[in-house]
């Protein structure tokens, strides 16, 4: 990991709440800047929902302008159904980071557990007060804050040896590539 | 279906092609306007390829200015894997119609085959060739725009009867409503 990628958001999507936690690097220890939850309204349709969730999420980069993004790989292994919804939710917040250009690191869950608990078993309490003590904050993180906290220190941590996991780089900001798009107008 | 929502936009979303299709009612009739289809890149991040995605439909919705939008329900047969991969998409569309506060309907697949087709178990060809004939077209449109427009034109045809399927508002255009964010900073 480069200097230039010291600022890192880790996100944990989800179809009710989404976490996100933003630390950097600074002179080989991780810092936290920031984390929070984004919860999604009850009323509404689900386009709205996820429509909202974009847009946060869009704001959350703006506020805190990350270099890098990470996210846990998924490994499905609930129900078709439930894959799809987390898959919605999952799709929106890739498309927040990928617009904003930001390079998109994916993790297995083991590794950011055993990266932050040293336990890639760990339950998800295990996880929350790691993050805390880890980052010295003064209360425990949400389930999903601590999730997407644990995904960023994880990345955090991954420069400090060669492997870097599955790396998805998103085009350089700045850069325009599109898609193919054929329209058909009526004449 | 008010006048005002004459305008229908349809969505087949793909995690490789999203095909769309826009028609309107005018005078009881169901008039082709535009259809087309989104193929992502095939280079870059899956980040990438979804930020795109949701970029050129929001362009598209710009362009046209559909009153509504439409897309088929899905009903999950497939492995959890594909139902995720398939999810992702499918929630980068939603979120770009509900952005742009849009109300979405959703119809069952044999819904619409059988809106367009008279039959619910029509083959994809069989589609292609009655929304040709349907819409007056000069070419067959490729697949997955022939379904976009399916969905399309069975939302205008739903409208002269009292079923109109599942329908999940959107918030309304302008107002603002956001989700519940909680965010916490470095002291």
């Amino acid at each position: 990991m480069s200097e230039r990628e010291s600022r890192i958001l880790g996100i944990d999507p989800g179809s009710q709440v989404t976490g996100f936690g933003v630390v950097e690097r600074v002179d080989g220890h991780v810092v936290h800047v920031a984390h929070g939850t984004i919860r999604s309204r009850a009323e509404g349709s689900t386009a709205g929902r996820l429509g909202d969730l974009y847009r946060t999420l869009c704001e959350v980069i703006e506020a805190h302008r990350p270099e890098v993004a990470c996210v846990e790989q998924i490994f499905v292994s609930r129900s078709a159904r439930s894959a799809l919804i987390l898959g919605q939710a999952r799709g929106v917040a890739l498309a927040a980071l990928g617009a904003s250009g930001l390079s998109v690191f994916e993790y297995a869950p083991t590794r950011i557990k055993q990266s932050v608990t040293g336990n890639g078993r760990a339950a998800k309490a295990q996880v929350q007060r790691e993050v805390r003590r880890r980052l010295g904050l003064g209360v425990t993180p949400a389930t999903d804050a601590a999730d997407a906290l644990a995904a960023a220190i994880c990345h955090a941590q991954a420069g400090r040896i060669a492997d870097v996991g599955i790396r998805t780089r998103a085009r350089p900001r700045g850069r325009a590539r599109s898609p193919v798009v054929r329209v058909r107008r009526a004449p």
